[in-house]
């Protein structure tokens, strides 16, 4: 029984999803489907990248991540899948899944990669703005029955990458930037709960406002106050109790959070 | 084959529910995901507890209702479980399954409840502001393959409950008030259809509007008219013919309609 | 391994489609359920039927396809099923299916067509609002299970249709209709392809703009600039280089866009 995720920022009221489903349980009826998001703003493939980054740990080995953030469609971008430790993605070389490979290459995994350039894997007819009905979701799918990742296509080794957000040290602690805004106006960073571990006296800047102190849970503290703390994936986050820090904030995905950390005395 | 339903505050944009999926599929690969609503208003406790309320009843026995909508997460307030009738749910103690436990006193149906506080049944790293993931995911999971309750947790009998809108009687009728809102914009009270069996010339009275008498189905009277009849949970509704009522009438849950009714003569 | 989709106007936030998911899984516990939009404007009959009608040739045979937006719930409008070539349909008589109809004249595919009448495939208890979940999702799950159509009704021939928009022969070229507006300000036309097979120098006139030529892909075109293309349904589209076609020129669905075009010479 194998789990295929879909990422996509078609959002769900033309039926785009729905279309992909049938492709793909035309070719692995058995395997399960898991929506991660399709309201990923549109073309916008940072976004993208992290909330199939987020989620992707909580899937069994053997996964398959069809991945279609896809401005270039029909042009010359290529479609590519990736095999990184067991867990296959597949979609545009557009960058989407940098974080993956920016990991693999941290912890020398090994991965392999190609171009989906086998049409045997595709749909019979391809369209020019479609390729996330026509490519991708068999690709995906032939993926899910155990197709060997060689045949379906040639071996790539330059994948196009984006930029990904990075917390800065400075004399007195970190720049960070918001690197995702959840539906509760909750205010994730780049800045990774180990770049913390140690200090004391931490103290978050934004949007005029300073916090003092990480607390362990919004519950800590009253309704409607600013809190910093380490969220569910181990990232400096900002919430307002019970209210969205996003809109008190009126912050943005890029926005900087500058971070003011005593270092722990000796 | 056992369902697992899932009803959160989460939205459908960052991934949580994917990653939800994800832990459950990786504990009960066979399981089949319901999504009731992601779309909760945040935190809204009484809007969650009221969307599952209304579906459960039209799910087998066996399955497992997973509801997230946790202003708490974090603090002490509990993680529980419970069996009533053969229906699990799963959710934070904080009132969310309150319809649940009145309507099984009423009924006199039994019930098991427990606290989730053996972390054989979690994921091996709990986070502070995440235990949609970390806690009830997996404990709904293990749930649908047939863990048993009691191995999973320590007793309780004193969950959390929440004031549930009750009509009131008056010397006239009913005072109801607006429970639930939907897509279309039609209005469900808290009046239950067995409150007017047996009367005659029922009016209902809100926004300055009267309605006079229930219809059968919307089709009954002419587009943009007001309408009063019994919904599909077998409650007071009122309706606008292929309108909104809540938009004409500018309405709101907990919103007052008053009902006029003239006893059954004999 | 049966598949059923959903089509409906019910929204996601109150839990009717969890509801349907219920009822279907209670009598058909291995279908697999692909959700093709349940975001269909509120009573859009047209929408809704442009969605079903796009997604539904990726589904493979014997995939039953249930559409519920359905204004004349609780009226005198029936409850139909159609098998089609081997595709089945379940829905209000009320237009939903008549591409589907159309196109089966069109090639003279047989079609079998009934009106739900017995009793026996419905729930035990159907409300006057609400079918999707009492008369439409049962009658899809019994056909999920190979439930013979001929059981479940009475024969009818006369289903009710909506006038689908149909391009325009004129002296220069054609008078056509945007039909779809995407996620992405993409707008799609009623002109299919094979109209255009064969012609040369092609202009598209739309809320004072004129777009010379065809693109192939998005791509080819700086941002920002309108194009005109084949659609993945081999309809004609026209798009905004990485931007919404729709916000550009307040596009609404209806709107004429006026095809000029050149004959091929010879």
């Amino acid at each position: 029984m194998t789990i295929l995720t879909l990422t996509t920022d078609f959002g769900q009221r033309e039926g785009f999803v729905g279309t992909m489903k049938g492709v793909i349980w035309s070719i692995a009826p058995e395997v399960k489907i898991a929506d991660i998001s399709h309201d990923i703003s549109p073309q916008n493939i940072l976004e993208g990248a992290f909330a199939l980054w987020r989620a992707a740990p909580f899937f069994p080995r053997g996964t398959v991540h069809v991945a279609v953030i896809d401005p270039g469609v029909g042009t010359s971008r290529r479609p590519i899948a990736v095999n990184i430790d067991g867990q296959f993605l597949v979609g545009p070389d557009n960058g989407v899944f940098t974080p993956f490979l920016e990991h693999a290459e941290k912890h020398s995994l090994a991965f392999d990669m190609i171009c989906l350039d086998n049409p045997r894997y595709w749909l019979p007819k391809v369209s020019h703005t479609f390729h996330g009905r026509d490519i991708f979701s068999p690709a995906g799918a032939y993926l899910a029955i155990g197709t060997n990742l060689q045949d379906m296509g040639t071996p790539i080794e330059d994948p196009i990458r984006v930029d990904l957000p990075k917390p800065q040290k400075t004399v007195s602690g970190w720049i960070t930037h918001i690197t995702v805004i959840d539906v509760f106006g909750n205010l994730t960073t780049d800045l990774h709960a180990d770049h913390l571990k140690g200090s004391q006296d931490i103290r978050c800047r934004l949007g005029g406002h300073e916090i003092i102190g990480l607390v362990s849970s919004y519950g800590e503290r009253k309704p409607g106050e600013l809190v910093a703390l380490i969220d569910s994936e181990d990232y400096l986050e900002i919430a307002q109790v019970q209210g969205s820090a996003a809109r008190m904030l009126d912050a943005r995905v890029g926005d900087v959070v500058e971070v003011m950390i005593k270092p722990h005395e000796q």
